[in-house]
């Protein structure tokens, strides 16, 4: 199960974290010289993702890949997700794609082949259910695969639908968190939790801790620390009484550290870091006080 | 206004319907003999869609090339998807990019990009609107550029969430298409419709009636068609009393009519012809006996 790989490496990393490879190519600390040349554009992506891969592998169990900054670089920038999904994965880390896919079943086949094999393999893909339960079917069935459904997200307006209240008592993001349960039911690895998690954001503690109750063995992929404005006591609030269950995700915090006063006069794979350690301490010291 | 030229377009072909070139490999009638070499395969992906597009451009105003069969292919793949994409500009249709998308607003500005130029430039893309008017908003602003956003899709099991009843007595499909109603007020154009349109299903005749009366200024995409089980009425069910409003998707029913007993011996263009025709006469019948 690819959930225990998961869970194994955040054990012998001591740190649910997770690093957002949103690589834009305008945090490239040369972009300004380069940035008419998309091939130079291109090389120095997967560098500066490269680097901080190999600096960070020892410390972060996984990586997160936001195929938009990719896609917005066209056919090139698609051969740098390919290549850093690649990079990653050799270098040891967990590779979550995100990319929050969504279609009818013969679609949602398409996207699930995509993301289990060939240039665009990867451990974890995030997924959205609005469809229900035929659009998220042919991502389950592997073992060494898994997904991560959006139940809460980290955003503003993220409530404009989620929380909306319906006539069974529960929201709108609870009645998808029920979905996202039952998806999960058949793939439930040894550590307790399923190959198919849930996204959970950084910025509502409450629900986070309300949706713990609800899907006692789902996996939360919690975005919105740091540079979304979450803290750490909310990042965790999700995670269960041992710790557990739970990878928060920072990306400008941690790739683009490089800019920040504190990391001053760092190369950006060494703020990469030295942001990636305080990161880690930080959700420690959070988990600690929970 | 980007709509004002879909309806334009429309009525110039005298054909509510747009051709989903969703271009699974295995639908090229020499895959067999090529299976083996990416090259070749993606090579013939775009000769199949070029001679497609080809041979419809002047009975169809539209194609909707779905992302999933070319993301499937990898790297070659989307290499693909973005020289269909530019034929088909090319070849004076208008073009959709059924992709989907949806994420928080720093993220849905990447995918925005990435839609509105360079490699994957269309006129229209599909998103979920499940993260709420943040994740919608880059998508706006652009009278050249419009969205279909996902309100009742067609899937058989898109009613799990859909049509659940929230407590102020709307199904969530029906505060979904409040949401793309508000979204589309500021870029409704000189034919009544607006940029911001909706993906309405055709399997499900009574809830489209139903939104175009919730919904007066928003262009309806149709997916559900032929292949899917919707029948033409179903399909048109959404449609204004001018018999206009929205456009209906076939894809397999066109691009693999080469394999239907009723267009036996023709090559795969002349077939995709033939069926866009005999589809444009049944949503025409339809009409005439709304």
């Amino acid at each position: 199960m690819i959930i225990d790989e998961l869970v194994q490496k955040i054990k012998l990393t001591g740190n649910p974290s997770v690093v957002g490879l949103d690589t834009s190519p305008e945090y490239l600390p040369n972009y300004e010289k380069i940035c008419d040349d998309k091939t130079a554009v291109a090389e120095s992506m997967i560098e500066f993702n490269a680097r901080i891969i190999d600096k960070i592998k020892g410390i972060v169990p996984a990586v997160k890949v936001q195929i938009a900054y990719y896609e917005a670089c066209g056919v090139l920038g698609m051969a740098v997700f390919a290549k850093t999904l690649r990079f990653a994965k050799n270098s040891g880390m967990i590779v979550i794609a995100d990319a929050k896919r969504n279609d009818i079943g013969a679609t949602a086949r398409q996207y699930a082949s995509a993301f289990s094999s060939g240039d665009f393999d990867s451990d974890f893909v995030t997924v959205n259910g609005y469809l229900g339960t035929d659009g998220i079917k042919p991502f389950l069935g592997d073992e060494n695969k898994g997904i991560f459904a959006l139940v809460k997200t980290s955003n503003p307006s993220g409530g404009e639908l989620q929380d909306l209240r319906l006539e069974n008592g529960l929201a709108v993001y609870e009645q998808m968190a029920r979905l996202v349960r039952g998806w999960g039911r058949e793939s439930v690895g040894k550590c307790g939790y399923s190959n198919v998690g849930a996204v959970v954001g950084a910025t509502y503690p409450e629900q986070a801790r309300q949706l713990r109750q609800l899907m006692p063995n789902t996996f939360f992929l919690v975005p919105g620390y740091g540079a979304q404005g979450g803290g750490a006591e909310g990042a965790v609030a999700g995670f269960d009484r041992a710790g557990g269950g739970g990878i928060v995700n920072s990306s400008r915090g941690i790739i683009c550290a490089y800019k920040q006063d504190k990391y001053k006069g760092m190369s950006y794979a060494d703020a990469a870091y030295a942001a990636a350690v305080d990161m880690r301490e930080d959700l420690a010291a959070a988990i600690a006080h929970k």
